[in-house]
C-alpha cells in the first residue's frame, strides 16, 4: 500500500509539474492533480501519526488539522482575491460537512468493521459538541436570519463582530485545553495505549516530510482550482458541487487518510479529533479569518451562507452531536453519517 | 376491561360490514369504525404482548410497530393511487407526531403514574436518537430545503434518492440490531425481567388472533378514510387537521394501547421500542416506500411537506432526544410530550 | 463591596426620587436609575442567599427567579396597557437571553476561574433540557410558523391555545418538582454542603430585605422605562436594542448578581437554578401570562416573535442544552456563552 503510494507520488508530482507548464487538457490535469494530492495526503498522514505517536493524542490531532486546513486556508485567499466569494463559501461548507460526515463517518464505519464497539474521551466530544453548536449554529445562522433585514454595510459589520468574537473563542479553546485543562478531563486508559506503538519516522524526519508533502500539496492544489471551470462543464457539475464536494473530498484527503487509519488501529480518540477539530478549525479560525483577510480584497465577503449550505450544516452538526456526544461509535453510526453525506452531495449535485 | 373489548369488537366488527353496505350516514359509520379499531387494537396489543414475552422485548417491539403501520402503508397505497398526496403527506406528519408524541407521552405519563422512576436501555434511546435526527432532521429537511430552488422533475429525483438512501438505512439498521450488534448493547437487569410472567396467549394463538385482528383493522381503517370528506364539513374540520390528529390517533390505536400496556407494567424498553420504532418505521420506510410507489401512479409524491409538518416533525425530534436520551421517564415528561401534541393538535385545527 | 452597594443605595433611591419628580434630564436619570437597580439587586442577592442557605438550594433557586421576573412582570404589563407589544417581545426575547447565555455564561466563567470542575445535580440540568426545548423551541416556533399561513384572529386563538398549556405545564413542573419528586433525584454531595454555611441574615430579616428591595426595583424599574425613548435616540440605539440587551441586564440584575456570587461559592445547583429556572419561568409563565392579561388591554398580543427573536432563542437554547446537560461547567463553557450572547447582542444593535 505504501509503496503505490510512494510510486504514485514519485510520478505525481514531476507530471502536474510538466503538465501544468505544457498547459495539458484539463481534465487530464485534474485527475493527474486529485491522484497527486490523494498519495501525498498519505505521506502527511503517515507523518503525523509518527508526529503523534511520540507527541500524544491532542498534538498530533491539532497538527493534522492544522496541515489540512493550511492547504484550504491558501486555496481560499487565491479565490477570494479573484472575487469568486460564492466558491470560498462552498468550499467551507464542503469543508464542514466532508470533516463531519464523511471523515467521522469513514472513521466510524471502517474502525467499526474492525472493533464491536470503540471508545473516545466523552469529555472531548462533549467539549467538542459545544463547540459545533456555537461555531456552526449560533454563528452561522445569526448572521443569515438577521442579513435578511440588514442592508449590505450592517451585514459585513456583523460578519466582522462575529468573526474576531469565533476566533478570539477558537484561541481561547486551545489556551483551555493545551495550558489551563490539560489532562484534567484525560481518560486513563487513554494514556497507556499511546506507548505501545513505535513511530514509523522519527520527529525530525517526519517533520521534513509533513513540510514537503504539505508545500507539494499546496502547489498542486492551486493547479487544481483553475482545472475546475472547465471539469465542471465536461461533466456537466455545477461550480457549487465542486466546490462542496470535489474540494472537501480532495482538500481533505489528508485528514481522510490519517483520521481512517488511526480508527483501523483503534485510537479513536485521534480519529476524532481530526474529524471534528478540523471541521471546528474550519467554523471557527479559517472561514473567519477569510472574512478579515477580504476586507483588504476589492470584494469583501460576508459571513453569509446560501440556505442549502447552512441547512446541510446545522443539519450535519445536529446529527453528529447526538452520534458522538456519548464517547462511543460502531459501523452503524458511521453508515448514518455517510448516509447524510450522500443525501448532501445529492442534494448540491442537483442544485 | 378486556371483557369490554370482547363485546365492542364482536359488536363492532359486524356493524362495520353492515354499515357500509346499506351505507348508513357517514358521521355514524365514522364513530362505529373508530370504537371497532380501538377494540380491535387492543386485541393486536394482547396478541403482541403474548408474543412479545416469548420472543423477547426487541422483536416484541417489532412486531408491533409492523403490524401497527400494515394498516397505514395500506390506507396510504389506496390514497395516492387517487391522487391524494396532500392527505398522503398529512397522514405521514401525523404518525410521526402521533407516535413521538402522543404514544411516548402516555406511556411515559400513565407508567409514571405507577412508578416514580422508569429506566430502559439507554443505549437503545441513544441509538433511537441518531436515527431521528438522521430519518426527520436530515431526510426531511434538505429536500424541503434545496426543493424551493429546483425544479419539479430534480425534486422528485431527490426525493428518489433520500427514498433510496433512508430505506437502505432502515434494513442497515436491523441489521445492525439482529444480526452484528445483537445482544452487545443489552443492560441486565432487562433479561430478569422478562421470564417472570406468563404470556396470556400461546404463540400459536396470539399469531392467530394477531392476523386476524390485523385483517379487521386494515377492512374497517379502509372504509374509514371514505367518511372523512364528510366528517370534515360536518365537524367543521380541515382534511390536514384529519390526516393529522384522527388517522394518528385511530391508525397507530395498536401501539397506543400495548405501549401503555407495557409501561403499565414497567417494561419501558417495548413501550420505548413501539413509539420510537414506529416513528423510525414511518419515517425511515413507509415513507420512502410510498414515495418510491407512487412513482407507478399517475401522480408522484416529492418528500416534501407543507412547512407546518415539517416544522412540528423537527421541534418534536428535538424534544423527544432532549427527553428520552438518558435512559429514564418520570410522568412529567409524559405530560411534556403530551403538552406538544396538543400544541401541535390546535395548531393543525386551527390551519 | 457590600459597603459600597450600602452607599450606593442609600443614595441612588432618595435620587431617583427626586430626580423622576423633579424631571432631570432623561440620560442623567436613566444613569442613576441602573446604578441604584444594579446596588438594589446586590441586596435582593445576599437577602436571597440567606433565604437559600435557610430553605434549601431549590427554594432558594425558585425564590431568586420569581423575585427577579416579578420587576419585569409589572414593566411589561405597563408597556401592553401602552399598546408596546413589541417592546414587550424584545424584552421577554432579553430575558430569555440574559438569563440563558449572560446569567449562566458570567457564572460559569467566573466560578470556573476559582475551580477547575464544577458540578451540579445532572436530572436537574436534564429536567431543565426538557423544559428549554419545549418552552421556547416548540411552543415559541410554532406559533410562528403556524401564524404565517393564519389570519390575525386564528394565530391570536393558537396563542391563547398555547399560553393555557404553558402556565398549565409551569405549574405541573412544579408540583412535580416539590411534590411528587421532591428529593427523588437528589444528589448526596449536595446535601452536605448547604449547612456548612451561616445565613448572613435570619430569616425575618432576609424576608424584609428582599421584599423592600423588590419593591424599591420595581418603583425605579417603571421609571427607567419612561428614559428609553429619549436615551435610545441620544445614544442612537434601536428600541429593539434597549429592549432585548439593555432590559435584559439591568432588568435582570438581581439574577445576575445573585447566580454568579453563587458560583464563586461553587454553590453551581443554585446558580443554575437561577440561571435556567428564570429563563423558563420567563417562557413558561411570564410570556404566556402576558398573552392572556392583554387580551383585557385594547391590543391583544400575540406569542409570535420577530424572526431575529425567535432564531436568536432557539440557537440559545440548544447550545445550552449542549453545553448544560452533562451537569458539569468550567470557564471555558463560560466563555463560550458569554461569545453568543455577545454576537446576538451585535446583531440586535445593528438591526
Amino acid at each position: 500500500m505504501n509503496r503505490i503510494f510512494m510510486i504514485l507520488v514519485s510520478i505525481g508530482v514531476p507530471l502536474s509539474v510538466i503538465g501544468s507548464l505544457m498547459q495539458w487538457p484539463s481534465v487530464m490535469l485534474f485527475i493527474i492533480y486529485c491522484v497527486t494530492i490523494i498519495a501525498l495526503a498519505s505521506y502527511m498522514g503517515r507523518a503525523t501519526e509518527s508526529l503523534a505517536i511520540v507527541t500524544g493524542p491532542r498534538i498530533g490531532g491539532l497538527l493534522n488539522a492544522t496541515f489540512g486546513n493550511a492547504v484550504e486556508l491558501i486555496i481560499s485567499i487565491f479565490a477570494l482575491k479573484a472575487g469568486l466569494i460564492g466558491v470560498v463559501l462552498a468550499s467551507l461548507t464542503g469543508s464542514v460537512l466532508g470533516n463531519l460526515l464523511l471523515v467521522a463517518g469513514l472513521s466510524f464505519f471502517v474502525g467499526g468493521l474492525k472493533y464491536k464497539r470503540q471508545k473516545y474521551n466523552v469529555y472531548d466530544a462533549r467539549h467538542n459538541s459545544g463547540l459545533l453548536v456555537f461555531g456552526v449554529i449560533v454563528a452561522f445562522v445569526i448572521p443569515e436570519v438577521f442579513a435578511t433585514t440588514m442592508n449590505e454595510s450592517k451585514t459585513l459589520s456583523l460578519s466582522v463582530g462575529i468573526s474576531v468574537i469565533l476566533i478570539t473563542l477558537y484561541l481561547a479553546a486551545l489556551f483551555f485545553k493545551l495550558v489551563t485543562h490539560r489532562g484534567v478531563y484525560q481518560s486513563t486508559h487513554q494514556d497507556e495505549e499511546q506507548h505501545e506503538e513505535e513511530p514509523e519516522w522519527g520527529k525530525k524526519k517526519a517533520i521534513t516530510i509533513l513540510f514537503l508533502a504539505t508545500l507539494a500539496v499546496a502547489y498542486v492544489s492551486e493547479n487544481l482550482v483553475h482545472t475546475f471551470e472547465v471539469v465542471a462543464e465536461s461533466f456537466g457539475w455545477t461550480e457549487l458541487f465542486i466546490g462542496v464536494i470535489i474540494v472537501a473530498i480532495v482538500g481533505n484527503a489528508a485528514e481522510h487518510a490519517s483520521a481512517i487509519i488511526m480508527a483501523y488501529k483503534n485510537k479513536m480518540d485521534v480519529a476524532v479529533e481530526i474529524a471534528i477539530g478540523s471541521t471546528l478549525q474550519v467554523a471557527m479560525f479559517v472561514a473567519p479569518l477569510l472574512v478579515l483577510i477580504s476586507l483588504f480584497f476589492p470584494t469583501a465577503m460576508p459571513l453569509v451562507f446560501t440556505m442549502p449550505e447552512l441547512i446541510a450544516m446545522v443539519t450535519a452538526v445536529l446529527l453528529v452531536v447526538v452520534i458522538a456526544n456519548d464517547g462511543e461509535s460502531n459501523w452503524f453510526e458511521g453508515a448514518t453519517l455517510l448516509a447524510a453525506y450522500l443525501i448532501m452531495g445529492i442534494g448540491f449535485y442537483l442544485l
